[in-house]
């Protein structure tokens, strides 16, 4: 069997392809990325799988969204009976969609395929009071998370994404950004799905005083388990199941497609807990909540779309996917300049 | 039978779709443009086709540009044989590639599936020295346009778009940005495939001593055939060909999804001729020619992508696709708040 191919010689590879070098731009470095992770130049897109993360959070009681925590329980029977945002993106991208619920305040579904309950608790605690999450209750959800990356890998999926329904999450996705990236308050505390001045101020109190108190044990004593009782203390249910997703889906060699804000956030907590995590992923976009661009910055990756979206449910993802499909099949199928008994431009 | 929704009425059908007002962003924007343009809230994007035209370019011999224009004809042969870029974007987004040669120097192919052969002459004459098209041949060449964008509706299709393939187009490109949009010089010329330093210089001069003699007669008289004959003195066969094809689309009530800096040229110069036709279209992208950008703001056209193509062949048109179908998809298929019996956030 031979060895994987090097970005060099996935790019040299791209180079002789009938077309200008470079000019397909943005899809150039989307394709090399692809199989740089996939290690080879026959990128296989499909079957690929969004596992879409649902939990509640103490904290909106605060006052920190105008939607109520229902919506999340509301919405997860939306996404699982096709009328969702991510239901019609991931019909129309041909992307098999499954919904976990970890940590809703919401009663189980009847189970129906492409839907699964496992939930860790009911909801986190108000962050502005008590941790949201104990370590304990992170590692669980976190587990749930890898072992969905696992059947996704068995069903034949090369290529995944995570995503989240979770009323509220934003503000424990501010709270990491802070502790994890630190950014500052003003460009970690967005307005998430539409926060009204008075909510958006609450949330920045909120925020400033959670990452505050979770700062403090590190402070003084700084090994793994107390940065991952900091992020568990600022977390959520959905986030810590997409934080070991990535982690697995990148143990298993799988491309990742990640999503928005919260979806950064928690690849970002995966990183931190786990180095090295972040070479498995691909930046779908970047999106309006300010703490995105800034944690992909960190990362160090590169957002593919720019198209000011704030939805979550893993929808920036699965605007991908067609694009992913398109980088690779202009690696496995454009002929080369060879094959055209043609030498590049410049060189009669 | 209803009367098609207005602009308004788009949007607010949008609005009430289950997920924060907005929080698509560009998608959202797409989407009421493709349901405005196709006077319907259940948007249908295939089956669509691409219509690739090629010709050559006089001009190529005075030194524009580093590929030789055996290219065109090498690349149309290329395409048609599946190994172009183009070929591997339209099989990967579904839709259906129609190359038709209105004036390469080459000889014709063989009659196959998905090519014509419809020259209306073996190349322009060289616009450093003669006009490079009269006006009958333009009128020609856009009369074949217009005859495929009938060919692509009466097939059913309501998206289609127009690609091109001429080795030197992006120096009648930049003469019509010039003359039709009153670019500046260095605004409009670029390094099109990759021309070099000194290319580029010649290509500079070449293209402001054209369009300064285009545009002489249009300083005394300025009826719409003088306007017509000095398009087509900077003008080629496949730019009239994307014009005539993207005036009868308008009037056939085509979505049209705009290529790069070329197609863009010929939309230009379509809106001059028969103002109203930039309603039908949906601009894919802004490449990396400096042209394009302008003649976009000209047109009041939002590009979508932002990818830093140069290749043509409708490659930006392609990447597009998908994303149509997504933008299609969630109107069509997302439920609303009613169906959920939610009311919108803020309001409980």
């Amino acid at each position: 069997m031979s060895s994987p191919p090097s970005l060099a010689e996935i790019e040299a590879h791209l180079d002789h392809l009938t077309k200008p070098p470079g000019s397909l731009g943005r899809l150039e470095r989307l394709a090399a990325r692809l199989c740089h992770i996939l290690g080879t130049l026959q990128p296989e897109t499909r079957p690929r799988r969004l596992c879409l993360f649902a939990g509640d959070h103490g904290v909106a009681a605060a006052g920190v969204t105008e939607w109520p925590s229902e919506v999340t329980g509301l919405m997860i029977a939306n996404i699982v009976g096709g009328g969702a945002a991510s239901s019609a993106l991931a019909a129309s991208s041909k992307t098999e969609l499954e919904v976990i619920d970890v940590g809703s305040l919401s009663e189980p579904l009847a189970e129906v395929p492409g839907y699964l309950c496992r939930k860790v608790r009911s909801g986190t605690r108000d962050l502005t009071k008590d941790p949201a999450l104990t370590i304990d209750e992170w590692r669980q959800a976190a587990g749930v998370g890898r072992e969905r990356a696992r059947s996704a890998a068995d069903a034949g999926c090369r290529v995944v994404a995570a995503g989240e329904m979770g009323i509220g999450n934003t503000t424990p996705s501010a709270c990491l950004a802070m502790l994890l990236a630190d950014v500052p308050l003003e460009g970690a505390v967005g307005r998430g799905a539409g926060a009204g001045d008075e909510t958006f101020a609450r949330k920045q109190r909120i925020v400033r005083d959670a990452v505050e108190r979770a700062r403090r044990p590190l402070a003084t004593r700084a090994d793994n388990v107390d940065l991952e009782t900091a992020i568990a203390a600022v977390g959520g249910l959905e986030i810590a199941a997409m934080a070991g997703f990535f982690t697995e889906a990148h143990r298993l060699g799988l491309a990742v497609v990640l999503d928005g804000v919260i979806a950064t956030a928690a690849a970002l907590a995966a990183e931190r807990l786990v180095p090295g995590v972040r070479a498995s992923l691909i930046a779908a976009h970047r999106g309006v909540e300010p703490a995105h661009g800034a944690m992909l910055d960190v990362l160090e990756l590169e957002p593919m779309l720019d198209w000011e979206l704030r939805l979550g449910e893993g929808t920036g993802a699965l605007l991908l996917m067609p694009l992913l499909d398109a980088a690779a099949a202009m690696v496995r199928e454009m002929a080369t300049f060879g094959d055209l008994e043609l030498a590049g431009p410049g060189t009669d």
